[in-house]
């Protein structure tokens, strides 16, 4: 299937939009591990994911991250086109955690179009309320709820994404994940491990018991 | 001057739209203290500020708060017409910070309009983008900044706003502004005032040295 398949509002383009999207955007497969944007400066596009998995996170000035949102097949990320919009005054990088294949929007071309077409610009806003959503949930999870929950969310979280119970996953990259320091991770999961919820080996975790860590993260 | 020089999109409305909106929009005044809007079950519409202030805050199970952002004369809210985006799934709370005087849009007219008018439906994408922006501002704040620093930011920020050295308010006024515990204010508030920076008396915060709150809060 063609980037048409992958952009809902398609059918609500004019044939001259839908010929200047299919014109501009770039297909692009890039290895897991890859840095696809960087911060506000770098104006890349829109990333429509076709197949793989993006993370965005936020760095601060001392190289700490914490994830604000990921995206699936058929997610769409805005704010590596941050120059589209003048009110957007922060700085994301975006990431693949897999393999990935996505199309690059330039944003120039997207905002001609959303300038003009209501259902776009409609849309558009939708996308934003989503991941507003999203930082809005961790904005609570960062205030109010412990360090110990939050890692036990995450894990179930990553285990459900992979579909699988044995995650190859470090404890620097869980912090990166939560924002955290990762002796808070290893202090924690080994915590974890005495009371016989998952099982430690280098640079994997094994869930033993989902029930106890699905109770702590409530 | 009427809700149209308030509406910075006013002129790229159809005359039918403007009859529309003027004919929805409700002025209304409140005394400092009332809830405008609280939650998201509630639908109140969208509000647009003419005089006064408004602070936006969530509201943990425990009852504790943080502000997420405030509103000034002209300022328009989006998250009190949450309903009219499927995909706006928090809830804000909304209190008049002093008397204010404000319209409020009720959100199915709003919706209307906005489906149809690319102009309004990318007013509203600025609109939020500057919301998320005030957001991931925040959210940087709570994760690598100490609670004095927030603490000194605070109160020169309150003290602009105000345009006076001489700030009535609580300790637990900041705490919920800030997100934190009352305790934690005042331990560290004490400590400024051991340090000059500040002078304390029941309910009344007075800035002693701008200088050094600034160089504090960087």
């Amino acid at each position: 299937m063609d980037i048409a398949g992958y952009f809902p509002v398609w059918n609500k383009l004019t044939p001259e939009e839908q010929r200047a999207f299919l014109g501009a955007a770039k297909e692009r497969t890039v290895k897991k591990g890859t840095v696809v944007h960087g911060g506000r400066t770098e104006c890349t596009g829109l990333l429509l994911v076709k197949t793989g998995r993006l993370r965005a996170y936020i760095l601060s000035a001392e190289g700490r991250e914490i994830t604000i949102y990921r995206l699936f097949d058929r997610d769409m990320c805005l704010f590596s086109a941050a120059c589209m919009m003048r009110s957007v005054q922060f700085e994301v990088t975006v990431e693949a955690e897999k393999d990935t294949t996505l199309w690059v929007i330039p944003a120039e071309v997207y905002k001609g179009i959303m300038e003009r077409s209501a259902p776009v610009a409609n849309y558009t806003n939708e996308l934003m309320a989503t991941r507003f959503s999203d930082v809005m949930w961790l904005i609570e999870q960062i205030l109010w709820k412990s360090m110990d929950k939050r890692i036990a969310a995450f894990l179930l979280e990553e285990s459900a994404i992979e579909e699988s119970g044995e995650l190859r996953i470090t404890h620097e990259t869980i912090a990166n994940h939560l924002g955290t320091h990762r002796e808070v991770v290893t202090r924690l999961l080994r915590y974890f491990q005495d009371e016989g919820m998952v099982r430690l080996s280098r640079g994997t975790v094994t869930l033993l018991d989902k029930n106890r860590l699905e109770a702590l993260q409530t």
